[in-house]
């Protein structure tokens, strides 16, 4: 009686001790036991799963944000020790908001979490799904005592290493332009603009020199490209012609696009006012152009409707277009069988087809939706309970909760269609109900929702949407393999662990510059003008990742305001 | 009469109208003396001086802020668009203020004044005294269309180019250390010091090497290195560790030092102070100890005691010791006869001595106090008005303020002597006063006089007052020539045009971390302590060169006490 009370008390005081009594508290007593649970005590930390992140983007920082790490091991591997807040890359440009304004340590975010998460910078070079390894490499290239490989074990991989930069093949643009995707590009290009207008103003140089140096080119005209447009044209406006006043007159702003307008994801009201805007600016904007190659002083294009190609001396060129794929992932894309495609393909719960416990999201990955007309006849068969051979109305309402959720393209039909009920799916041709349909009665019926599929755009919001859903996956992951959450799989009647991921659109805005933006709203509103400036800076503030680089971005707008933009070229 | 009041309109409307309408009514008139008329104005403004000025650091642009352009035609050569407040380069290390709160565009400086100033961002590459001109290169070394050399034609040159790093020829010094005289060298050791701990917390790396990876080393004990001590051991404290609290106890700071102590050019008590501080925190002071060399593993040094060679392994070194003369600079030395020398000379009014209105200031040059001895005699036959071959207190009398002001050691030596009056140094030795002295009992009262000579520290504050010193000697140039306000030349009887350069020293800051600070304030106060640190950071916000950097500087420190800094490597 009095050992077990001994027992006991030991226990208890070995549950409320901190560690270091704990190692006391072990000295003190002695024999096999003690050797066990400390083995035990090993085991159950080596128990925990290894998740391995690759990149501290949107994805890859939203999904770590909302993850319990306290039931992984969890490690991450970027060659960035930050997170930057790319929609505000085009601001940085000129000055409008710092680069440090709109960073911030990866280890700051993690360290907030309970439990530990490792952090590497390094870039991953293979991915190796046979052993469950990925191979990384530091990214300080002169040292080399910390120069060697080290490969990380993991039981779930998250790719989120985003995209890379495509040119298309077109020559001349990786040595001659400069892109916007890293914080680092935005500081060249800053300094780039300040170069142009230091070289312009040099002694000896013609007219004709000066209208070049001066002549800012953008290729793109999505969200990025334009922003870009706008802030440039704003900080030369604003600021520039202030301290360069002999040259003010030189400056030309050309915008390239290959389709027929900018600005082509957005609604077309959008799309004409930004081009008003630009007209109104006198920023140049070249629609219908391709651009076919570029060197060090001109930019060779085609006019698409006619043929002609043509070409212009250029000052700086921004290349904001096309997203391609990183080698890293291509590697892989070839190890699991998806070699012929042109991205990397996952399924609707992010994870990569062809391979167990990787998941892929953001940039360098889209998701392959299931097409219904693939699954139509097990659907029908599923739903079909009394096996008649016919599906009722009854006997659809059924299972049309399963459908909407794993084809939301069914959803997206019935919004096209302006349909209220999905059984109104069922009616004939002329619009009349009809209580049964056969097989292929219900094949006509669907036919056409497979056309509403559209892959997702490659934006922030995508990408920190499917971070944050894999999360709550990897958090409920054991109440869901005992719970299955999801639709049911049509084939054999069991459920999906989880509902498969579903983007919800809030909307976009694009910056047009002199205070004024237009914005896509949620439930097909479309705003342009100074209020959705102000509607843009709240929202972007808002959505900072961090009260610091809230306070700085708020503060640098404000600096902007009072004191302009800085042109030391820094 | 008619023609006459005609004429009189035109030249009222002429004088009053902007320049485009004079153009209208120059063509609405026509013959000779229009031409004559635009001759001479052309004219006019060719008379207007030329002023080139090369640099623009503290001195330059203390020259430009006070110029009075109207009167000159000047042009400015630098490689920098920029001007940067240097003191807190070391608070930029660490992120503790941020690069661009420091820096000024020159031309918003310049902008401000009354006049045209012309910048060039280009080297000067060769100053050609003979032809008076000279040759610049643009820095954009990319750019074969703006990369030619262009020449610049002055009256009067005006060099401020500043120092560049002296290695003392240490071998491996330029390969493997960080500096801190640029901006961009200050962004550089930040993103280093965050790499060493990158690297640190690398997999696979033995305790040994996470300890070299976070041994920082300073070299050289002056305001600089100290300070960058003091601000990356506070980083590191306050911020770092608890970011990477796995190798937080593998940092070390060594500060080497080759004199016997640190913060020698200040009062011992502050120079102890600061020892027993880093003595405190763990900044391992090493005193007496010269670097023999350096490789991208270890710095070898020699303890000057015992004569020992001992070698360190190192994460990251920065050197911030010595002052080498540009190239440039050694060039005009050669020039100008003043090859054998270390530094370039000037006199006391700035000028380079050896060639005609060539001026120097900053650390780029030195003033070559004359001696009293060499000028004795003069002196003695100018006093000696009745030519008696001796000297009575009443003559002496008379001409004590004009060598007081030509010889400004005598004053240092009446200081030193603790002598209330000058005529007191005309006692015999015994201290007792005499009435007359003759040319030998002249030259041995003084005889001691030029032993107080020292040359002026390489500091910002005495670069920025021989800028205003010089801007206001350009300002009064012809009412100077006209009445000279200088002290008698001895020789001749007649005026020097100025007064010589004058230093005036307002005391000197050395902040030691921890928000402590010591000082030597005018009056030889000497002050240490919190208070003092709180005197510093509002001398440093006062002495902002524009609002927008008093506002940033002040608001990065605001942040810095409520975020602490940012750990990001861009």
């Amino acid at each position: 009686m009095t050992i077990l009370s001994f027992l006991g008390a030991a226990s208890r005081a070995f549950r409320t001790a901190p560690a270091s009594s704990k190692l006391l508290l072990l000295c003190t007593l002695s024999g096999g036991s003690l050797v066990a649970y400390s083995d035990s005590n090993k085991e159950k930390e080596n128990q925990k799963k290894k998740v391995v992140v690759l990149g501290t983007g949107w994805a890859g920082i939203s999904f770590l944000k909302d993850l319990d790490v306290s039931c992984y091991d969890v490690q991450v591997v970027s060659p960035q020790n930050y997170f930057a807040f790319t929609p505000l890359l085009p601001s940085v440009t000129c000055g409008t908001v710092e680069a440090r304004s709109i960073v911030e340590p990866v280890r700051n975010i993690v360290n907030k979490k309970k439990g530990e998460v490792r952090f590497w910078e390094a870039d991953c070079v293979k991915i190796d799904t046979a052993n469950r390894t990925v191979l990384c490499k530091p990214v300080f290239g002169d040292d080399p005592t910390v120069d060697k490989e080290f490969s990380l074990e993991y039981d779930y991989l998250v790719i989120a290493v985003g995209a890379q930069v495509n040119t298309f093949g077109t020559p001349g643009v990786l040595e001659n332009c400069h892109f916007l995707k890293e914080v680092e590009d935005a500081q060249r290009i800053r300094r780039g603009v300040i170069d142009c207008f230091e070289k312009a103003v040099l002694p000896g140089l013609s007219e004709e020199q000066r209208r070049t140096k001066l002549h800012f080119v953008i290729v793109g005209g999505g969200p990025t490209g334009v922003e870009f447009a706008a802030e440039l044209h704003d900080f030369i406006r604003e600021d520039i012609t202030k301290i360069y006043p002999t040259v003010k007159d030189h400056v030309k702003i050309t915008l390239i696009q290959s389709g027929d307008h900018i600005l082509n994801t957005f609604d077309e009201r959008i799309s004409s006012f930004a081009e008003q805007k630009f007209l109104r600016d006198g920023i140049d904007v070249q629609t219908g152009c391709r651009v076919v190659g570029v060197s060090d002083k001109d930019i060779s294009m085609k006019i698409k409707s006619t043929g002609e190609v043509c070409s212009v001396p250029h000052g700086l060129i921004v290349w904001s277009t096309g997203v391609g794929t990183r080698p890293i992932v291509r590697d892989l894309m070839e190890q699991v069988g998806q070699g012929k495609r042109r991205v990397l393909a996952t399924d609707e719960w992010l994870r990569v087809k062809g391979c167990q416990n990787v998941y892929a999201m953001g940039d360098c990955a889209t998701i392959d939706q299931r097409k219904i007309m693939e699954d139509i006849a097990a659907i029908f068969e599923a739903a079909d309970k009394d096996k008649s051979g016919t599906l009722t109305r009854e006997e659809f309402q059924d299972v049309v909760d399963d459908i909407l959720v794993r084809y939301p393209q069914v959803g997206l039909f019935l919004k096209s269609k302006h349909l209220m009920n999905v059984t109104d799916l069922l009616a004939d041709a002329e619009g009349n109900a009809r209580e049964e349909v056969d097989i292929e009665g219900f094949k006509l019926a669907l036919s056409g929702v497979d056309s509403q599929m559209k892959s997702l755009p490659a934006t922030a919001q995508v990408a920190a949407q499917q971070g944050a859903y894999l999360a709550q996956c990897f958090n409920r992951m054991k109440q869901c393999e005992e719970q299955p959450e999801g639709p049911m799989r049509f084939k054999d009647g069991s459920h999906h662990q989880f509902r498969p991921f579903q983007y919800k659109h809030f909307g976009q805005f694009a910056p047009l510059g002199g205070e004024q933006a237009a914005a896509e709203l949620p439930g097909d509103w479309v705003s342009a003008g100074r209020s959705t400036q102000w509607l843009w800076y709240s929202v972007y503030a808002s959505k900072q990742v961090s009260w610091r680089t809230r306070v700085l971005v708020v503060s640098d707008w404000t600096r902007r305001f009072i004191f302009g933009r800085d042109s030391s070229r820094i």
